[in-house]
């Protein structure tokens, strides 16, 4: 699979079930969401903006996406909504990975670049490093309609936290399958 | 990596916490084990018995762990304990998949053969088939301090379930850092 074939096939709305494991405290917290993946065409004004953003030269992206979510932190009834653009640039003479370009989310965060890979079994790994941290996330379907993730996070002192995640996709999905057949073959 | 490194960098006691997403009920579920990977020479007399059971010339197999649990479930207070023995057997002609043979732990399962690979990223993917229920899981390390697991299972109906596990090396580990540096360095 290509990074641009594993885009699209995350294109669509899901649900998603998050869990996250402290590795100090040995506690486990969960969350749900509810998550859209928009593809978007290399020359969309976003797509072209982020790569202007990183000093990169436009015609070198492969592949543009917009990230929503809305969602909950258990008990705590406080909707966590937000949105990112993320566009994949290939390295020169490999397919298979690449830089993995993020808009800015959170204006105190200062802008980075992450890399990405995907494997001979199709699971597509992200690493991201700012001054501080340091976090791996694994990402691979299951089926077309079940995407599963699993992501490390370090600090100076060591690993920190695990956090994994399910997705089950929800109806009005882009993917080859109807939407009626979604919620059955999950 | 290989499959015989990938069992040497497990064996070890580990603390695992489970966390199964019910894919239908939308509910999680956490459970922690302390977890004791053994690797047992090729010529050990159980690994030879798994081998004559599914009918596998014992020369053939490269590698046996047996793999021993001791946990709870959530609020439930009841101990779970076993241990099972796991022996890998390569394809001829492939280096990086073959099949694992596993001990039959309840009396009324019915003997089954798993395959596993190895990817170019160093995950190591289980898959097992019965009548009636399909599983995968994927492995690795995060560090060789911290052994990810996440896994998926598929019934006549579609998926049901799935679960993420993080395993944190405890004292005594086997590998080439001293326990006293595993705990830091998770």
């Amino acid at each position: 699979m290509t990074i641009e074939e594993f885009l699209q096939l995350s294109a669509g709305k899901w649900f998603s079930h998050r869990t996250s494991h402290d590795l100090a405290l040995k506690k486990s917290k969960s969350g749900k969401s509810d998550v859209i993946v928009e593809i978007l065409p290399v020359d969309h004004p976003d797509v072209v903006k982020l790569c202007q953003q990183h000093q990169i030269e436009p015609g070198r992206a492969s592949c543009g996406a917009r990230v929503s979510w809305n969602g909950t932190v258990e008990a705590d009834a406080t909707k966590h909504t937000g949105s990112t653009v993320l566009v994949t640039v290939p390295d020169q003479n490999k397919s298979n990975e690449g830089q993995l370009l993020q808009e800015i989310v959170y204006t105190e965060e200062t802008p980075f670049t992450g890399r990405y890979k995907i494997g001979s079994d199709d699971v597509l790994t992200l690493t991201t490093e700012s001054e501080n941290v340091w976090a791996e996330e694994r990402l691979w379907f299951a089926s077309p309609n079940l995407r599963m993730r699993a992501s490390t996070l370090k600090r100076s002192g060591g690993f920190t936290q695990a956090s994994f995640t399910s997705e089950i996709r929800m109806g009005g999905s882009q993917a080859a399958a109807p939407a009626s057949q979604a919620a059955k073959s999950v």
